[in-house]
């Protein structure tokens, strides 16, 4: 391990924190609250230690997979563990699990949050706390079309070959063009998000903030009813647009932003991602339609607004899904392990595993009925390599234990059932609210702090594909 | 598809089933309940049906796995078709459906029951549902160790591999001979069995009921308490150790009864096995000790039998499970898809698949940390091909995706989200209870004519490890 190249990397990323942290400056001078002591304070830390470990002049300058891994574990952890600072500094949260917890919510795009009265918080903390979606959106974007891709993580390496990202080709100096690229579409969608959400009559602050929770498909809202605050169709349907956009893989938007407006169609996993949520959409509508809403219009604003906050792991909430019935609550559920398209900002175990998986199956099954026949899997043209397949399954099979495990530890701390495999849902995949007691009216204060840093990992974990974070656990990795 | 062969072994079958239907008459007479009348009856349909079908000629006699498949599963659902006559032509189960839900829970030894009032049942018809048990069990002993492997079923070719059995070598004729070998072990430990409860004070009646559900791992009890009904230690420390023995492969038990006492030890899936057992119950035994029972013994014998109960998918119950920690309760509720080891009587996904699964993913990290390493998966000293190993995974990834659409399906018809899930995991898996209203206090009266079909169907589909049942849905299955 080059840990001085590693320790250089970490500290570049803090820099930029450290500048990031001055962004909220403006909306705490404007509302007045004082908060902007704890962010320069925050951010002048962040600088220092971040200057400190850039210096460190490394011997060896090329990134081999093993650093990869531990810059980018770490880098999320480092992040976590400065971002919490605002909260701390300024009194907002004063307990160092609880800013951590909710600073890794925010960098991991999770949204699950333990704060019991939100509209409490001054503005520009509030601001740094929408700003960690926005933050983490945009370092996942660049991980997983970039950098995963070349670790080869759960077949990762596939992603690539259902939408080639701009101009990836090696890891190192042309990582920065394609970012460069990756953030430009995804500040443009920021802003016209934003906009359109002005034009819904939203101020700046809560037109930013919401925009930051749906890009990232993160989650966290600057109300205490969440999204549902505005009460406006246009406003929940801008957000769903917007959600929906921030599900798919960039790399996509890239091409039909250039002209290329076939490649969406193209693209299987969009068209099974699409299918998808309208299948879930309309079986859940029949539900809605019959025991609560009684109107088309509402049905399927409340509806569709729901099944795409949770497929695409966002987590805003307009209507209280546990009010629902047992089928669509179990469908919504099931959904949390779908999550976004590979290349997007969504957690879960994404769109074109589980769809991988359901040809695999299928292929599986044929194999049984002509045991002679070679059933070759196939993603748009290209075959899905037997090693990726197996990766994939892997993932999957990994995925589940950790669930199960998960919970059983969670229940250990006093949960009842459903609040358990709720909140490991609801954090493995990156979504926020989960069910019962951590359902979307609810929130996380309530857990035990032993059970805030496991959630915090499961977050960690679910957001970094697994893999990445498991991998370092593992004692054969720190031998030389 | 050579329909005339199928037909001529159903038919052999179903004399067989007529044969066995007179087993209950000495206890039908000895008791005097009156109930010999619809044996009789229900037997000399049985034997009917059967000389007619046996009686086609089949222009070709050998059995084709498309031919295998077919009389897996239709074998399976002939017997409970016939198997319902004496609940409906004695009048205690007089709804068709619910006498099918019955029969196939009996014949798939899973012991899920829609009777409210199990000791309002007459003697003979009592025998008839626990012998349901014990023929059900039979066939499986035959199905996993001699038939599934050659078919190529889940993976179920490497079963022979970690114990081979007597002589297993060839379908068809040898068949017979292995099925004679097998089944004399499973007889054997019946005597032994019914004997030992004999000891324990049960009437011979009592003690056949119970030792056909126990080697079965069935579940089903003439008492509306089940197995708690008598209330003593002995009898359940009996109980216990002969679940132990019917959730362990058979042709292991053939080996040690030869004389060759190590090849229990030998057997990685037995080793797993017995550590799975021992680590869960130590972990639930915490909970049990402190907030249940208070005494040593009384934890071990009830958290023993119940954890013991579950993995190998008998559902006997000595204890309301549903009263301890959620913890415990998340633990139980996962052993139920581990269920027994391969070619035991016992259901679920088997040990070995969920021992091999663990290991490949432990397989995929170590690949994730050495990208070049090739890492094979061993089982003793065999490599475990990988085309079995993918064989495993897409059985894994096709239980999950049915676990969640069934429950989707059974909340669909009213059933809350718990129970639902639970329903489906208790038949899937061939346990008998599940959670919440299906739980171990409970029954399956209460639910809807097309639930108790739709889970039959699941009872079915866990038995025959899926793709036994799945390959004859296929439309490709039945073109020439």
């Amino acid at each position: 391990m080059y840990y001085r190249i590693v320790l250089r990397i970490l500290g570049l990323l803090l820099i930029f924190l450290g500048g990031a942290m001055l962004l909220p400056l403006p909306f705490s001078f404007y509302y007045g609250d004082g908060d902007y002591v704890a962010l320069l304070i925050s951010s002048g830390i962040s600088l220092t230690f971040g200057m400190l470990a850039f210096l460190q002049s490394p011997r060896k300058r090329d990134l081999r997979p093993k650093e990869g891994f531990a810059v980018v574990t770490l880098g999320w952890v480092t992040f976590s563990l400065f971002g919490s600072l605002p909260y701390m500094l300024s009194g907002t949260i004063p307990s160092f699990t609880d800013a951590f917890f909710e600073t890794m919510s925010g960098f991991s795009t999770t949204g699950a949050t333990i704060l019991t009265d939100i509209e409490a918080l001054p503005h520009g903390i509030l601001f740094w706390r929408s700003l960690t979606h926005w933050l983490g959106g945009m370092g996942i974007i660049v991980l997983s079309l970039a950098i995963l891709p070349f670790l080869g993580v759960g077949g990762m390496q596939l992603f690539k070959a259902e939408a080639p990202g701009p101009v990836v080709d090696k890891l190192s100096p042309r990582i920065t063009e394609t970012a460069k690229i990756l953030w430009l579409v995804y500040l443009g969608f920021t802003v016209a998000e934003t906009i359109l959400l002005l034009l819904g009559g939203m101020s700046l602050f809560d037109a930013l903030c919401h925009t930051f929770g749906t890009m990232a498909t993160g989650g966290f809202s600057n109300y205490n009813a969440s999204a549902g605050h505005f009460g406006s169709a246009y406003i929940d349907f801008v957000i769903i647009l917007f959600m929906l956009i921030a599900g798919t893989n960039f790399s996509l938007h890239y091409h039909w932003l250039k002209g290329d407006f076939k490649s969406l169609w193209k693209s299987e996993e969009f068209r099974f991602y699409i299918s998808l949520i309208t299948g879930v959409t309309l079986l859940i509508s029949i539900d809605t339609y019959m025991n609560v809403y009684g109107d088309t219009f509402e049905t399927i604003q409340y509806t569709l607004f729901q099944v795409v906050s949770i497929v695409t792991t966002t987590g805003y909430g307009t209507a209280d899904y546990e009010q629902w019935s047992a089928s669509s609550q179990i469908l919504l559920f099931a959904l949390m392990f779908v999550g976004g398209c590979a290349g997007s900002t969504g957690g879960g175990m994404k769109v074109l595993r589980i769809y991988l998986l359901v040809k695999f199956s299928y292929s599986e099954i044929v194999k049984m009925i002509h045991p002679q026949a070679v059933v070759p899997i196939r993603i748009g043209s290209t075959i899905v390599d037997r090693k990726v397949m197996i990766n994939i399954a892997g993932f999957f099979v990994i995925f589940a234990l950790l669930t199960v495990i998960g919970s059983v530890i969670m229940a250990f701390m006093g949960l009842d059932i459903l609040t358990a495999l709720g909140a490991v849902t609801a954090t493995i995949n990156n979504i926020g609210p989960g069910l019962n007691k951590v359902g979307p009216t609810d929130n996380y204060a309530f857990i035990p702090d032993a059970g805030k840093w496991f959630l915090s990992f499961f977050m960690l974990m679910g957001r970094l594909e697994l893999f990445t974070v498991i991998v370092l656990l593992a004692p054969s990795y720190w031998k030389k």
